[in-house]
């Protein structure tokens, strides 16, 4: 018999009503906003300072992604099994996935194998939307902006060439990347060119993911850079008295969505930004309200730790002032063979050469993590491929560098496979003494900031501004922006801006060739290649294969 | 002190967890999918169709709409809470508000005065989702026909200039009504004209509406026209294999939804298709699950009863077989007055020569009643601007058509101010000897459909068809798909397609000017007149005066 898929584990799964899940971890049951019996909302009255800083917040991060996979989401759902195992109080809290990419090639994302967050189903279609909530938002300033241009009677006078704001759809569908609206006569407003961008690269997004509450919320919608005038003012969403009724479409999506792991523990999911043009992690008031609730949380940050863990701890960590105190890094004997050099075809088969290379990459994530004050734990997510002798030489490099790494078996285990992890996880929480550190400060100059980044954490001898790179940080200055954190747009699958470095690449520069800026969420974002915002679909669509049966019984949802 | 705005009323009401509102009507409480504490889902099962047969159907419609406004929802709600009152089990069903509209002029959409449906903010939001949902399944199939056109391994060799399936949101967006999308090069799609019209405008809607399971949605879906090869062969949804993975975007949407009035009876809300170019009524579904719970269900049909009630009795009838018991005809004396020539600044003030004049709308409606085989009993919708003389007018006037006129004061006084009506519809419902009849065989010929609509029901002398008219109807027959209900895109101001033509025009012919259909809802469209699929903001868009404070708490929202 082969092994299920993770949509039979899914459905097959015991799963326990949600207010079970309440109980366990002390949320009254009419405070709960139900969404059916398995997805509920929590209130933000539960978020309590007090108790955050004295639960631990566990951050789990990745080696540099490659076509093999590292499975950082199995791992944290696998971890927050593990730590209720063995008795600790643990909540994973993570992101929402997107609707686009479910029928495209990519299929869900809430862990997969014994390691997944369940109503599955539910989860990678509307959940209890805020994925839309976001869209209408955002998209309502759209209409907002062209609705301006149009009226000639109250006009701000914006120059449309000018506007940077897009529209959003959550939805892959390349067609819309490149589109030119208000075509039709003058009924029908004024043309001009216009894209749309998957849901998840909204601002509004990573808007709801840093706010604080509603308040907090609405400055931030406010804020959001529009474009400029003809006599180049600048114009916020604040000009077109935007904020309030985007933050009436956000009023349900800024409460954490409570669900549960295959084994009956809490989990959150609540928003869901990219990881290149933004932060890559869920929101503040659900980590908040995790470590409220609970003595762990387990969260992950997106893409490698390059990325994911530079951005959680230098943008959620500078608005949130949230610590962790255990860091996870999540590798594979797989992926390691790819930096290695192994070829599609050869990832599978053991070979200590290739992982000998490659653990190249590992390290540089380890001496980063010590950079920020931060001592890792590896988790070396298992497959049924690893050889004995390749995870003994992981675990004896990592032993080196003073590290310890444990086999991660969530996938075909569950909880039961991560307690050697959960423990090592209690242990360092208490005893690592990890104190992160930033490591620029967010008054540095840009050019600073972005230097910082691209020469402790990637690795890279210089930092190369394009001419254009150039103009507009001279806007960024203008506009008064500079002192943000940064959010670095570059390609996951290199620690350079070039994706076919692979391993630890040395001696190279990285080019920022475009200057964006998010002046709601609040951070300034070098682009370093080419950031992909709408996906398209594949030759033959997830889609395709999807069936629902008079019984309402859904198949063909990977 | 002044009359309380409808979002002061409906947020001072005292709102009922729902559960206790579906223990009235007999489902148990852990069948309902929560939303919220106030929201809930009611799943397919409670559908029996025993049941239904005993139960009686209430029908409310209106003569022509103006600027003045009739009041048919509030009637509706109003009637429900009267049937209540004295003693009647009766759940209100009606539409879901659209989202776009409430950030425009109109505001929101869930009755008004002391006869409203709450949560009345939720309500005219996201509500529980089934908006958002329908737009994802729509723009699916979009992203699905555009992916094809990509693909040239896969191609279904679509002509993109025969391509009449659009994409939808809603939102008031008039930028989006004729757009450009694939524009950017060989990655990025095929280059070709499109626009976006509001959700309701979706056939997505139209066929959510008209289902009877499951199985009948995915068929529906599966059948809707997408456009034409080169070589000029039709292509179906299902030709992509669109139709499961729509259906399974619609898996809870499909399930109606459970509410209350301000007076604590049960209300369903689903389903809000467009009443021109669709049928403009809530979902077979919900009107069955109505009449499956109580015993009496009053439903409304959008518009006047030339295009609401003549579509519901023509469509919904026949998809569905449901008939009315009953009957209600909504008017107001300020709409007579403007039926009688009134302008705008005379619609308030008392003007029996005006209503004299403008009673001959009423009466054709009335007409029109008769000849489906329905005794109507008209609600005189009350303002404190209608004169006692004008009132007794109309009171005479429909009883020498042997018709009751009966005042509804429901919107300052609620069920309160319609027992009378309540005891006549009830009245009515047992003794009026009601038995619908259809004006016309949906397997006579298209014209023929369409001419007996025209004649009798508008009273035109004839129907003329334009050349483009007349070659589109071709199609259709080629297609095979002339047997099917027609569904009239007309203004909804005149009986005419003129709108300029108040009151009871005469001697006038009407113009086809195209045809197009709705093969998977199930309907031919003959297009009498410019519609409006996408809405655009005004001036002081309503979106600009919204607030949420720092407790959650919404003004602004009408």
């Amino acid at each position: 018999m082969s092994f299920p898929t993770d949509l039979e584990i899914a459905l097959s799964a015991d799963i326990k009503h949600i207010r079970e899940i309440a109980d366990k971890v002390g949320i009254d049951r009419e405070d709960l906003e139900y969404y059916g019996k398995y997805k509920a909302k929590i209130p933000l009255k539960y978020i309590d300072e007090d108790k955050i800083k004295n639960s631990k917040l566990i951050l789990v991060s990745a080696i540099n992604p490659t076509p093999a996979g590292e499975g950082k989401t199995t791992v944290s759902v696998g971890l927050c099994d593990g730590l209720n195992k063995i008795g600790k109080k643990t909540i994973a809290v993570l992101r929402e996935p997107s609707l686009g990419p479910v029928f495209g090639i990519k299929g869900g994302a809430a862990g997969g194998g014994y390691a997944q967050v369940i109503p599955m189903v539910d989860i990678n279609l509307h959940f209890t939307g805020d994925f839309s909530a976001v869209e209408k938002a955002n998209n309502l300033l759209s209409a907002l902006i062209d609705n301006n241009l149009q009226d000639k009677k109250r006009t701000l006078n914006i120059d449309p060439r000018t506007i940077v704001w897009k529209r959003v759809m959550d939805m892959n569908d390349r067609s819309l990347r490149h589109i030119i609206v208000g075509l039709g006569g003058s009924n029908n407003g004024i043309t001009r060119e216009e894209g749309f961008n998957i849901t998840p690269a909204s601002e509004v997004m990573a808007i709801l993911c840093l706010s604080k509450d509603f308040e907090d919320l609405k400055n931030r919608l406010g804020n959001i850079f529009v474009g400029y005038t003809f006599d180049k003012k600048p114009i916020y969403a604040r000009d077109l008295n935007a904020q309030g009724a985007m933050a009436i479409l956000l009023k349900d999506a800024i409460r954490p969505n409570l669900v549960q792991t295959l084994e009956g523990n809490p989990a959150i999911l609540h928003g869901g930004p990219f990881a290149n043009i933004a932060q890559g992690t869920n929101t503040i008031i659900a980590t908040k309200t995790g470590l409220s609730l609970a003595d762990y949380v387990v969260t992950e940050a997106g893409f490698g730790a390059d990325l994911g863990a530079e951005k959680f701890l230098h943008i959620k960590g500078h608005y949130s002032g949230l610590k962790p105190a255990a860091y996870v890094l999540v590798a594979t004997i797989r992926a390691l063979r790819y930096h290695g050099g192994a070829k599609k075809g050869e990832y599978e088969n053991p070979n200590l050469q290739f992982v000998e290379k490659g653990i190249e990459n590992l390290k540089k994530h380890i001496e980063n993590a010590f950079k920020f004050g931060l001592k890792p734990i590896i988790a070396i997510n298992h497959f049924a491929t690893d050889s004995e002798e390749e995870i003994n030489f992981v675990k004896s490099e990592c032993e080196k560098l003073g590290v310890r790494a444990i086999l991660a078996d969530e996938f075909t285990k569950g909880g039961e496979g991560m307690t050697e992890l959960a423990e090592e996880v209690v242990n360092c929480a208490a005893n690592c003494g990890n104190n992160f550190q930033p490591l620029y400060k967010v008054e540095d100059a840009v050019e600073l900031k972005i230097e910082t980044i691209a020469k402790e954490v990637y690795g890279a001898d210089a930092v190369v501004f394009s001419q254009k790179a150039l103009n507009q940080l001279k806007s960024i200055y203008n506009l008064g922006l500079d002192q943000l954190p940064i959010c670095m747009a570059k390609t996951q699958k290199s620690l350079s801006d070039d994706e076919k470095k692979i391993g630890r690449p040395k001696g190279f520069k990285v080019t920022v060739r475009e200057f964006e800026f998010a002046a709601g969420a609040g951070f300034i974002i070098p682009i370093l290649g080419d950031m992909m915002r709408m996906p398209g679909l594949p030759s033959v669509p997830a889609a395709e294969g999807m069936d629902i049966d008079k019984f309402g019984k859904i198949t063909g949802l990977s």
